[in-house]
């Protein structure tokens, strides 16, 4: 169809399977047709995997620099115009600067980066180029976290007083996980994944939930990490204490071995006037409490939720939307911007360069206060 | 992308919510691509919507007696292969027939028809053309469903003694949403939607998922249906006791006027051995009973569901799918039988035309009993 | 104590459960003393049990003709004044007659009797006697259910439209349960527990329940009942549809076969504003649906509760009480009209023999309309 | 009844929900009466109120005092044989102390004592007198706690790694709370309750139910506390990261001041290879979860659940008991213990003054660690 957005892929071959999920995520907004691609390090199984995909043989390429070279040179109405980077973390910083160098806006997997300079490096590019950059904190796509955010906004909570947010797993529970998978090696391997395992990759979607819901910033944590299961070099656990630039106070944890935890990402915030809790694998409900009052359960899909939460509806009230359903908000959100560019979006629906840089920032102050006996620690400072 | 399979839509227009389910669910098959439309009785709003759509202005037809002429008329390798209809019910009977005249296989939404005549024609005419035909009973797309499936089928219940399945929704609830929607007019008008309402609409996606998950028809009802809210011709609430081929016994209510039901599709099934328990609106669990032990709740996409459950999965274990994913399920299903086709499918993932034929046979009897002072009805008798 | 009232008791002895639960209920009033007992039909048991107990040896009885008799002879100020009867169904009326005869007011074990005949005879005893008699529908004596009816009286719901109440056990789903126990024996043999099985134990708590809440009477049922287990002779399961003097129809199902509930008894009510789900097994929740607005779930001994409801709680908002709690305020309520007595209660919070009969009634009608292909029948027709 | 274990109470006056709760738990062992009382610090109000709890006269005392001189100097069938302190917590020492030296054994309501220095005075006291000692810790009295305790001492779960608890109110959460009721304002006095509030008051719940369930001691403690409502002097709110003696780590927290949190006591503990969870508001079920199976939901009075669990069953499988039934258990195996004293009780089902201490070494080592920059801070050095 002529007139979508047409985008490109850097990583997300087979086996990769949030690549797969990007994919979706982006033909779920109808407004976005992939057309290009370098899927994989191996150039013929890129090109092969491009074919598969059903992409014009011509623009499935063995290597993102070749497509960054090739895609530029096409006509301006041929062209891919946005490149979704699916790729380890460590590689995340040369392909944003390569992509934003030969003229692409990008939509990047979190974490930004592997560490806190490479995400630094990310930002001056991004800010230099002019350029549109996201980040696929995927739970701030769903209705219900809008929701919440607006309720906080809006001040129904009052001033927020605590916070309790955990995202455990135990997909790597286990000695024997070691090197297991593609997912497992690469994410225990801090030259692939960054300086952080379990707070890297997941740390970072608790950490992103919380500034995203109560519209504040982490001022401070006191963190404790560590690597569980024998031969790992990064944490594959870890816990905080934070403190957010209200004055409010919060547990973090976030864990990839906590055993019968399958994807248990939970966020409780208390407010001075009201609490409201909501957990990722029942994402369409959303649970707000006032003291001395019934406790309210809220859906999706209901003419009662804010505008923001009610314009991503697919589905009438009671029909559950899910995970890539909320991956896809992001991308309509980022479609919507492109299509507005290069007027500044004003409030970007998904994660931006700064909320990168901030997550990144956490991890770096989380690390610093692990391995100074757990000392409060700014992140202004990392 | 070239090698897709060709589909057509009949209905879908602006403002009709089924028909956008139907594409999003087909094009997340990856393997379905809409290419021809004749979306409204108004041909220039048909056209419209078309080319809205992205089709090429050509396939975009003002009626669908033009398309299936046209297309046939079409090379091979480019006309539509099949077609959906997402029409009121009263229109799938002629629509049905006319496609498949025309050589088109056809997905169409529930029920198939108004009525059990015009169901009975259809299940000769989709007999006689050696199509494919399918029915998008929605509910049976999601793995868990699925699992159940295969858990009744495995001798894992045992005996089915007792089932209880209703689907309550409140959309209708007051006098005033008589004519209030476009959905709501149609419903309750009996020469639009049929000889049934609430039952019609939403006591056949009871009855299927009953069928489906015990694998065993329904032989009697005894029912009780009524118009609760004045103005109506046709039943918004209704409730019946069924009989089981293999000589259990349930209830099954069917309501659009249950106020604070948004979308309540439940089912419990009790067997010798155990039971099993799912809720549409917590699609992504179910729940297992044996006496004495304790119970299981089961997730989606993990490794110990059975193959077609997994088979079904796009996400992660504990990344919750939806009901577009569940759609998708049908869609995926009936396009892999296409490629398979004129190969008889074994077992089809969705619902057949017998499947829809006994639908119409539960409400017929279910009409027949309501009017009979609830006497019990054979099916075999409507 | 010396100012607490003083009560026997019949049955209860040892092995016997719902004795047990009797005496601690009472005791927890803290207004209530046993005094007295004819625990067991073997004479020596019955008075060995009494000193278990710590009874006086004295007033340890034989059986309940000597009781009555010495109790009767005893001073006012230290006789038994009122008895409490939790033998199986079939002695309730030759117990009860015999304690009314003797000037002693009654608490009994629901179902009021094994048939309908027998409660009616009991039914004019009591008026006769101008004493009190109280049932013990157990699940009433919950401060949430205690807050549906409250919320029903108020109109919160508006006029009923639809109910569904289940009661599914699954103790006796086996043939080797047959004769298995002292319950299972009793329960399954007409002699002792009356013309029904399930329906007569527990299908009457759910029609008790259904009456208290609604405030309302049933006027037909069209029933369906069966033994499913091979060896009985009286119903295990059943189910039936009804009909309720305000025009709302609903579905009730007792079984004592479902296997894996373990004593699973819920109801729902839908009314034309707004509906109500209470499940006995998270009794301190009452969760409250209207259409377009979050769902409220209220908690026990919270502020915002109606006075009936917190003049029971015995525990801070936050702390569960549980099934003793609730029979312990049947009790409770029981006691306070004993000392107002001989004034007239206005609306006990026990069930009455009025509520008995209705019961009775229910299970005649219930069984006729199983023998009369579940036909329609009056419950004033029974 | 003339051989019940005697039990006198000091403090639980008229509006001190916490000594009746005492009174109903001690009754309903059925084996223990209670036969003395000093109630209140008022003379008059102490006899006054004895006498309305049908005590004899003589017997309600004007003081802790002369209960124990009186009852000292009654024949041995006749005194009391313990006593229940359930007056605020800096009381505890003196009242505690002198009724060890006058020949009674104490159960005493948590935390031991206001501050660790009161609680190592009692432990000395204790261990001289060779008296049994208990506290009501009672969230280690319900059965499914029991079970937890269970499983991981059988080694179901493997080696502990994480553990998360809190235990949230909201019932001081706001300025005008200040002084409004007895509790909130002895509670938020240190002079009345201690060196801590919430943490004192609530967290050691949390500090021992996770001691009781894993079995393992806390080491080390970084601790972040704070009084949020103006005009307090100790803690409100506060949270802790801590490591126990097995090297697993965890996240504790306790609050009165978390808006719309009822009572909301929840553990979720994790091993190498299972995760137990349990929350308070739901204590009748456990869920075990293990890595790719489905996960368990238990329910209390099963015949799945180990002996101790079993072993206080009140009720029948699915009828739920509540939390006075869980303060009763403590007091029955205080009842049992007493019995076969002078036997040294093999592993107390409540908690003793070792656990009291251990508490108390909780907080002031929490305390430190919050005045230090949340450093972390050995239990053992407090």
């Amino acid at each position: 169809m002529a007139n979508k957005i047409r985008m490109g892929m850097v990583g997300g071959g087979p086996g990769a399977f949030i690549g797969a999920i990007h994919r979706m995520a982006a033909e779920m907004t109808g407004d976005i047709e992939l057309v290009a691609g370098a899927f994989s390090r191996d150039a013929a199984a890129s090109k092969a995997f491009g074919v598969e995909l059903g992409l014009d043989p011509e623009r499935a390429y063995g290597s993102f620099d070749e497509m960054f070279a090739a895609e530029a040179a096409l006509p301006e109405d041929q062209r891919m115009q946005c490149v979704a980077i699916v790729t380890p973390n460590d590689s995340h910083k040369p392909i944003t600067c390569a992509a934003l160098a030969a003229g692409f806006h990008v939509m990047c997997d979190k974490p930004a980066a592997g560490n806190l300079e490479d995400a630094l490096a990310m930002e001056k590019a991004v800010k230099a180029s002019g350029l549109l950059f996201g980040l696929t904190h995927t739970y701030t796509g769903y209705p219900l976290v809008m929701e919440a955010r607006e309720r906080v906004a809006r001040g129904e909570l009052g001033k927020i007083r605590r916070v309790a947010v955990s995202y455990l797993q135990d997909w790597m529970s286990r000695e024997s996980d070691n090197g297991s998978s593609k997912q497992a090696t690469w994410r225990s391997d801090p030259a692939r994944s960054g300086e952080s395992g379990a707070f890297g990759d997941i740390g970072t979607h608790a950490f992103n939930l919380v500034e995203f819901i109560t519209g504040e910033r982490f001022t401070e944590v006191a963190a404790d990490m560590r690597a569980v299961v024998p031969g790992r070099s990064i944490d594959d656990d870890g816990q905080a204490m934070f403190r957010l630039a209200g004055g409010g106070v919060g547990l973090l944890s976030a864990s990839q071995v906590c055993t019968g935890s399958i994807n248990a990402l939970k966020i409780e915030v208390y407010g001075e006037e009201a609490s409201l809790f909501w957990f990722q694998e029942q994402p369409n409900t959303l649970t707000i409490k006032r003291r001395g009052e019934p406790e309210q359960v809220l859906h999706a899909n209901t003419p009662y939720l804010c505008d923001a939460a009610q314009a991503v509806a697919r589905t009438p009230a009671g029909h559950p939307e899910g995970y890539i359903e909320a991956f896809s908000n992001l991308y309509k959100a980022f479609a919507a911007d492109l299509r507005a560019y290069p007027a500044t979006p004003e409030q970007p629906a998904y994660a931006t360069i700064d909320d990168g840089v901030a997550a990144l920032r956490f991890i770096r102050a989380s690390l610093n206060s692990s391995a100074n006996g757990s000392a409060w620690t700014a992140l202004g400072d990392a």
